[in-house]
């Protein structure tokens, strides 16, 4: 049997001789209950989320290994509760209790938000399914939100050559959108991932809605046929929304279409910003 | 350093005492290159595929464990060929050579047709993810053809309700057919899969090709368009293709419609035989 | 444009005359977020969850279709609330607002529990991924909980043959439970998935934790090694709980293996019941 | 009824006044059977495989909407055959026939090479998870060779504050490779994906084999035993192996341990080159 004393000795202590840096070293796929704040345009609004988590930091190359039960440790200390200042406190501790150059985290979970029918004025909830990440370095913190809305799309060229009907499908619109701060800088998100979802819905052929009833399927039936869109009209039109909008260092919007008429998927990808 | 005879005592010839038999033991998503006949309707045809398999047989309640690098030595010893005789062939060693009551199998696979666009002419491969399952026991031998067979559904409702426009989406067709032989009988399956696909395909508003020039999307946005199918319509049409076939035993039908006006999806399920 | 008696006329009403009756259609992957109860030792305490739920009604030969939306009402009429009893009264209005014979409803999620370090006593909450279903006909309703439990395998082949070590991996204990109500009588679901849980977490060759210390680190590893499991043992270790427990009609029980020497599975099922 | 004129109007030859270039526009997760080379050392070597293909091109602002089904037609010409030269082939004659700036594709597949386990010598095949990905521009091809490489690793903390046992599990390595290449520049791949894969697994606590014998788990269990890797490790070896390879302009390694004593993974990534 071991003495006690080989307990004590750490075998991420040890000096690795290789002179490989590694950039990111931690855990993945953690899952975790949270309380969220800071996807609605209400900044205090809150929910709960069943969240999926990475965690990790930089490593010299020098050391061996970090700790990981201390990021897990970290992750616990936020009793749960994460608003976009929480982000950036997290990735701190990450940081400061590896004593590490950088750290980095992201989390991925479901948000609900009510939407109302157009017509009969029945409300459901319908999930969001959306993404935050974070980087800090020793200048700079990075926080990137993204969200994936699912909508309808109907087809232009189908409908003008066609002498009735429309192949129309579900599409779905992803939006990553980068924030950069000076890492002493004081966090402001002032554009709600609810905001991008407003405007993502306002630019398809027509959103979808967890209920319809009769009066409300003939309506999206219809405003889809007024607004057909190629999947180039989609992602063009969210670019439009975004790249003046100075709130946004940096966007990416990627559509894709699920084809009626395929067992293959229509895509599409613009990115910019300064 | 243990002795070379340690190496001998094999702990799965230990006896059991908990006194349960055990239904299945064995392996699963065991990946390995097949060639596989008996698909289409032409029972000599076969193709390349890449499968996953499952290979388990049962265990007495007195046995501690079977072998399991017997069962991946059976899958080699096939040669990467496989038919349906072939299936029969594999469940029989697999049973034999752990001296069980019972042996199971299954595999799961993508399999290509050529599919023609229906007014250019155009043609190409269109895959179809298909399972082939197999039970034998003493008495008897089950084998089971499923297939997934994605189509394009238009919606009665919307359409009836609407002036213009109809909401359509892909759909989904899974058939499990369900054969029964007597241990000894010698195999014939009849029914091919590829003649399912066809049935299910001719039953849709319209079904997805591959390829489709503008002369092909007219064609297939109008036949969906005057060939509106609920759900229920979808399967009921299959039901009635299977439910008189005498070379079916048992039977069922899901069909799933991606409900392009929804996030969530629509499904039926209908199931028969003797 | 069409008037608006055309909107009245509702084509699920119309008649059909292929003489198939439908077992289930309805809606799936419904995302919801709901509080749930009854999964906790204690059947008071809830959780909220993001669920994804499956809603489905019979339909008899003559019926064209469903009401589609009236499934999706029944769910939010509930409020976000559910608990065993709440199941229950779920299934009553799917089936009697459709004037169906038959409704069925599954729902899965992620439950999160305590788990306590065995040596450093630290805390943390580790997910459990759970199902509920049920079905109501005229005579009867039936419960079914499900869980899936990750747990710590050790091969006692692999220790018992080597010098030293003994590969492990994680591996999934997937139990089933179903439980038969005449449909009047008062449901009382007396076992709950918490103590399945730790049944099943007993057994193995160790549980898993959120966090470990590097105490911690040492009791799981060394314990591991002293409770080796083959995939037939920790089947059967949870049979033996399961086969004489009187609260429970009909069981079942499947292990998969994530075996670190190999790329597939090794798995193992038994069930059993009244 | 529409006029045959009306079909000839195609809507993608309008004009678009959003200003918005588009980088990428084709098609995604497009099945198709081929024959593919250059995965294996021998450059000759060819499998049948079943793969997931995204093809694209570039879109300028002015220009509405590209043309989706010669896309399917460019694949389609290839006659299932596809070779490093062929890639650089498909990705010409994408960007001519939609006469474009740029045109990207991606193709995911499993290749399987033979593995001979360790003392009784007996051969069975192993699936590798691979992606090819080729970018081109006016002045520059970029391909991309990927491969995902699973392994058998074990916790040096483990083992070193253990009596005895030491905990392990399944790894997953990702490399990604990046070269780079003048448009006009002959192309050669002399890296293969097969050496890679060789590379990783004798750098890992043990490599996995499809098929061991008892002689054969009595070897890799010491193995793994006497040569634990942190997942730090693990990617520094593979990134040691990488950096100084004149082959390879830029590359990326992620290594992920699916932890046997969390339900979480520990992961890490390091990138590096010119």
């Amino acid at each position: 049997m071991k003495s006690k004393q080989t307990i004590e000795r750490d075998v991420q202590l040890d000096m690795d001789h290789r002179g490989v840096a590694i950039q990111q070293v931690g855990i993945s796929q953690v899952k975790y209950p949270l309380t969220l704040s800071g996807i609605e345009r209400d900044a205090t609004a809150y929910q709960s989320v069943s969240a999926e988590l990475s965690l990790s930091v930089s490593l010299e190359q020098e050391l061996k290994g970090i700790h990981m039960s201390r990021l897990v440790e970290d992750l616990i200390e936020m009793d749960g509760h994460l608003s976009v200042t929480g982000l950036a406190t997290l990735l701190h501790r990450l940081k400061e209790h590896q004593q590490a150059n950088a750290a980095s985290l992201s989390l991925s979970f479901d948000y609900y938000l009510d939407r109302t029918a157009p017509v009969s004025g029945r409300v459901g909830k319908q999930a969001y399914h959306c993404e935050l990440e974070g980087q800090l370095d020793e200048g700079q913190l990075i926080l990137v939100q993204k969200v994936e809305v699912p909508v309808t799309t109907l087809c232009p060229c189908s409908k003008e050559i066609s002498a009735y009907g429309a192949h129309n499908q579900r599409g779905y619109v992803e939006v990553r959108l980068e924030h950069h701060f000076a890492a002493d800088e004081s966090l402001d998100l002032s554009i709600s991932l609810e905001e991008v979802i407003e405007e993502v819905e306002a630019s398809a052929s027509a959103p979808l809605y967890p209920i319809l009833k009769r009066t409300d399927e003939r309506y999206v039936t219809m405003q889809a046929y007024e607004e057909p869109r190629f999947v180039e009209d989609m992602v063009r039109n969210v670019a439009v929304f975004l790249r003046d909008d100075a709130r946004i260092d940096r966007w990416q919007v990627r559509v894709t279409n699920h084809e009626s008429i395929h067992q293959h998927n229509a895509f599409a990808v613009v990115s910019g910003g300064r």
